[in-house]
């Protein structure tokens, strides 16, 4: 991406550009894709609904066919801060129709079990996995970014002795569809940049858990390892997810 | 290794029966071996040299034949410092024989260049390949611990996005000939009080050039990164480094 652009771009300019980018070199949509974009009501999968509508058409001629844009809300028993109706009427004015579902995520917990992260996360993957199988999607869109990816790799490097970050697409091997994360090649800083400008950031939905406290340290740590440098961090993304 | 051991144990007895361990794990000395050690008379090669030369008789048990060890100490035009007479006795006392060459460091830098770390090491390690082969040597010995091996991997990462590290052993593919890192289970704090229980530390010779700055900041880093936690570092060990 050229300096140039950067400079003059608008953030949510850039978030397209680089939603198109990281589309196109990790071939994350191909034409007939009929694609479940999983949004939370965050800043990050709605600037990601946001992209990829924006983008259809460039997509749509670079690929050579169409895709569908459906998004689906999960809703929780431990969360009920989120703004449905706004969010249903956001996507409505991008041309993406929306499904909400619910999953009782604490009432699901055994006896004597705390909620937590791990537990959330697992009850939700397995809900998205399930609607998109039985609705014939090939594809689930996810709203990680580029310090999303770093940081699950750096966890799972010092916390578990293990070299694996979140993949940019993941083929199921048991199910017919795929994840992607097409926002990839975006730091954080410049999707809230982009939400701004969307003016999405007040409505925007976050956990009340928040973020666990550990990856909240290792945000900070990283942070100071690699200066908050993008161009420092884009080359750790480089080594960590080659390009298929 | 168990905690009670690691109580217990003098700092050698840790360096020895860690050098053991690596030696079996990644099957680093074979049945017949001829290994060259490069020495420069610094602390870890010094340790390296009497943890193996201590261990021999153990290795060879395990591996069920003998191999030899024998040292190389590299001279060059810019450091003097290094006193050989008494590391020739100190390897002496461990029975390991003791060759130096001279290498024109300096000498060869085009018109116009500045010395390097990496001029150097190049230099020394094409010296040290050369002589290895010529005298019919099947392994070389390098005396990189724990620490620099983690090192390595996050200057690639973050300075050349590359997820690279050292590898504990090396087969050349052009040469009859592999490198292996002994102390790669050993953090340098280990090496260090090793060392002084050897009584080593004060003659032992460190490069005038010291470390490079950019190498002294990433140690600096990854301390804080790490929270210099012994438990941490083997983990990211064990991701960087698999198992043959």
């Amino acid at each position: 991406m050229s300096n140039r652009f950067l400079k003059t771009a608008s953030p949510c300019e850039i978030v397209r550009k680089l939603v198109v980018k990281a589309v196109l070199d990790y071939r994350l949509i191909e034409a007939g894709d009929k694609i479940l974009l999983a949004v939370s009501g965050g800043k990050d999968s709605t600037s990601l609904a946001y992209a990829l509508s924006a983008a259809k058409n460039e997509i749509e001629a670079m690929i050579g066919g169409s895709f569908s844009l459906h998004a689906l809300h999960i809703s929780t028993d431990f969360c009920s801060c989120c703004k449905k109706t706004p969010l249903r009427l956001q996507l409505q004015t991008w041309g993406i129709d929306f499904a909400d579902i619910f999953v009782p995520v604490i009432g699901r917990l055994k006896p004597g079990r705390e909620m937590n992260c791990y537990w959330c996360s697992t009850q939700r993957r397995s809900e998205l996995l399930k609607y998109a199988v039985e609705h014939g999607f090939s594809k689930i869109a996810l709203g990680h970014h580029l310090d999303d990816i770093i940081e699950t790799y750096f966890m799972n490097l010092l916390e578990k002795g293990k070299a694996e970050g979140m993949p940019v697409k993941l083929a199921y091997k048991k199910y017919p569809v795929s994840l992607i994360r097409p926002l990839a090649l975006l730091e954080e800083r410049e999707i809230i940049d982009c939400a701004k400008e969307l003016d999405i950031l007040a409505a925007a939905c976050t956990c009340p858990y928040g973020v666990n406290s550990g990856r909240k340290k290792m945000r900070q740590k990283i942070a100071a390892f690699t200066n908050n440098d993008g161009a420092v961090k884009r080359r750790i993304f480089a080594a960590i997810s080659s390009l298929p």
